[in-house]
């Protein structure tokens, strides 16, 4: 039988799919790293509501504009980051620098040109708070120097989504 | 290890691939019998762009209250009821009555009282432009004396999604 064409449902679950496994490969991989949990863009809450099942005795901190998600996934006010992410990241230092073992971000549509110019623009504002050998979960692909990326759990096509530990970055002399 | 309880990432993944099963045995259900498929509702067109693939012979109808979907995935006009599908459905029979070897009615939030109101106000619309032995997959579950519920897909769990035969149904004398 001839295969048929992917479609848009196809990629949707693969895209599902490949975020759930990375999430739960960095979870593992930050398994024996003290410190908390960020998600970058809360959305409809499912994966905020999956982090937090992953990762039932940590803090899992939210940053979002404006909040839309279910009810139940609603984070407490005291581990939530409302407004631009531009502004709340770097307003976030206090608490968050060198803190966070897994931060997870979801540009939306983040293999458009929109989501790829926020990641971009995000990036450097979310390493300060990671912690070293923390993991940062993102689609899309982004790049820096303090980023490492990290194979992709089996299974998951390279690019659909992506892996980074934090390492030690020192300047050139 | 223990395992984690369902978030609702997991649920929305089970669900689309339910989805997807459901759609797939439908077609080969509704392989033998001539018709055209009909899609209840187009939302961001990913289920409509999987029905395309899946029956590249045939009319993919679509029925949408005001078009929101990928512009990939918009249907041509010909094919398109567009407005209230309480008014457009019986709009349709004169083209489709008898006519719709498969319909899909994703009736969003299936599982709320809301979606499941909407289902149950749609469903004795759609029945009349389904033909004898075509197939109705739908969330929410429907009941009607014209449609004798499937079995599901292997390793879909009962309700997730919903398979029915249109049968001939006698009133009683």
């Amino acid at each position: 039988m001839l295969r048929e064409p992917v479609s848009r449902l196809d990629s949707f679950i693969r895209r599902l799919e490949a975020q759930r496994a990375c999430l739960e490969m960095a979870a593992e991989l930050v398994g024996g790293l003290d410190g908390d949990v960020l998600e970058l863009g809360l959305g409809n809450g499912r994966t905020y509501d999956h982090l937090r099942n992953l990762f039932p005795d940590r803090k899992v901190y939210v940053c979002e504009r404006t909040i839309a998600a279910h009810p139940d996934c609603i984070p407490p006010a005291g581990l939530l980051f409302l407004g631009d992410m531009r502004e709340t990241l770097p307003m976030a230092r206090p608490r968050l620098s060198d803190r966070v073992a897994l931060a997870h971000l979801d540009a939306g549509n983040g293999d458009t040109p929109a989501g790829k110019a926020l990641a971009e623009c995000l990036t450097p504002l979310i390493i300060p708070l990671l912690r070293l050998d923390g993991v940062l979960v993102s689609e899309p692909a982004v790049a820096a120097d303090a980023l490492s990326p990290l194979p992709l759990p089996p299974g998951i096509e390279a690019g659909r989504y992506n892996l980074y530990r934090r390492v030690n970055h020192q300047p050139l002399p």
